[in-house]
């Protein structure tokens, strides 16, 4: 069986791993993201890739990195959390592990992952939705990964929600990410912290507000605390709502929740989907997408990377 | 050269003509579309293409119909200002006609029309934005109608663009639609009737604010007329902010911007466009979509729809 090397590159972390032909990945590797240090970057990625490769018959690489990838799926033109801008990685990686190489956003990778081993397996239009950090996503549209004219489309977390709302991180106002990322979450719970309803909440924190952190809330809105599920079902439907917009434009068969605070599970996607349900356009009329949770976890990025690679 | 038949099927008239292969329309034929009554208006779009093939050696027949098509392109499951529901009405056209037929939702006949022969024929990504009665799209993604899962994508009209905003025709609550249409030009003019700044635009309609009309605002805002300027302005920062969101999710090289209200002009485009500019996540690290004006006017429908027929 044929095999290849996924590798996933995010601010903090990369992780990669050999991938077989059904999705399955055999030995792992991962590395702490020398994310200010553009060379640096590529060097751990060759690095972490000849670790693998050597002992593994490998035919190709593919490397999904945070960021603008451009539409030749050559260079990564700027990542928030990366020093890198515009750099050639594709070319370099190849060059230097002697593998054909290539680059995805790392949603993108993401999304391609699910829909090939697994939420989406079967239906060819789907959206992934990452609600960690940020809000990340990619489109699978008829049953190939939908890039753009230049790159960069699936970005769903800078939908705006929201005229003049929340300051996002992209440095624009009212952008889904805003409202339904893990830090929006974290900023809510901190808000609302010298409540008496947030006692539980604080005490995870270790009575800190600043030390809340989004698993925390998670954890307590599982323990079934009052406030930590009011937070974890306003996310979702924010989440939800803007889901409803997706449909007018996307009508995906399917949404994928990826991400960490899809970790939530039923207490995400049920107030979600409610949400979504009642956000439909001529509901009644047409079909309706289904909701489901990512089952890839934090493999989808490799998964789908090397199977990018393959194809 | 081969000649096909476009029909553009909306809420008040049926429109059609002979096409040749370079989109130029030869013999025309329009008629009042009896909207009340589904046999009704599957016997006038007949009538209309036995019209037009007597006398000339057509190949086949395209409809571009207002509404929800089904992904098979075969049935027109719902349209709001048609009785038609769940009609087949390609396989009942093609029956009468003898003539191979297809059926496309009319806003995806339009866009593919701009982007064959009109304002976006030098591109493989773009967004067609119908600001008229409602606001309406299609979506062309490399080079194809995107239909989406269930044939129903690119109702641009229904981005939510205010929770909790202005009602919209289908419904809901805050749509574009309900900002960025012909109709919402209007219901913005007659609320600001009884100001002195409205006196141009209460002239144009009699004296009476129930007869103010979306075409008395473009003219008079061509006459310089500084409320009828500010309510266009104000359209047109909607549909630019707007367009960022599309711009993240599906990042076209262009815009094309037709339907009724499109006729403004440059008083339309230049606020949309500025609009969008500051609307665009990661300016300045990403290519940016042009925005341009329609150029084939009520004809990208006919154009469109037999290019389709013939494809």
């Amino acid at each position: 069986m044929s095999l290849t090397i996924g590798v996933d590159v995010g601010g903090t972390k990369i992780a990669a791993g050999v991938v077989d032909e059904k999705g399955v990945i055999g030995q792992r590797v991962r590395r702490t993201t020398p994310s200010e240090d553009p060379a640096a970057i590529v060097a751990t990625i060759v690095a972490v890739i000849n670790d693998l490769a050597d002992g593994h018959e490998v035919d190709a690489v593919g490397v999904g990195s945070a960021g603008f990838v451009d539409s030749g799926r050559s260079k990564v033109m700027f990542a928030p959390n990366l020093a890198w801008r515009d750099v050639h990685v594709r070319d370099q990686v190849a060059e230097a592990t002697g593998l054909p190489t290539v680059v995805e956003n790392d949603a993108n990778a993401a999304a391609w992952g699910e829909f090939r081993f697994g939420a989406a397996e079967d239906v060819d239009d789907m959206v992934l939705l990452t609600i960690g950090t940020g809000v990340g996503g990619g489109v699978v549209l008829g049953g190939e990964i939908y890039r753009g004219a230049h790159g960069v489309a699936g970005e769903m977390g800078h939908l705006r929600v929201v005229p003049d709302g929340h300051i996002c991180g992209c440095g624009l106002k009212g952008c889904l990410e805003a409202y339904a990322s893990g830090t929006a979450l974290v900023r809510e719970a901190r808000t609302a912290a010298s409540l008496p309803s947030a006692a539980r909440i604080l005490t995870l924190a270790g009575g800190d507000p600043q030390s809340i952190t989004g698993p925390m809330i998670t954890a307590a809105a599982a323990e079934g605390d009052d406030l930590a599920i009011v937070l974890l079902t306003q996310l979702a439907r924010w989440l939800g709502e803007a889901m409803g917009s997706f449909t007018a434009l996307f009508d995906p068969a399917v949404f994928v929740l990826g991400g960490g605070v899809s970790a939530a599970g039923d207490l995400l996607l049920a107030p979600a989907e409610e949400a979504l349900r009642k956000q439909i356009t001529g509901r009644g009329f047409r079909p309706e997408p289904e909701v489901r949770l990512a089952t890839l976890g934090n493999d989808a990025g490799i998964c789908g990377a090397a199977d990018l690679a393959r194809k």
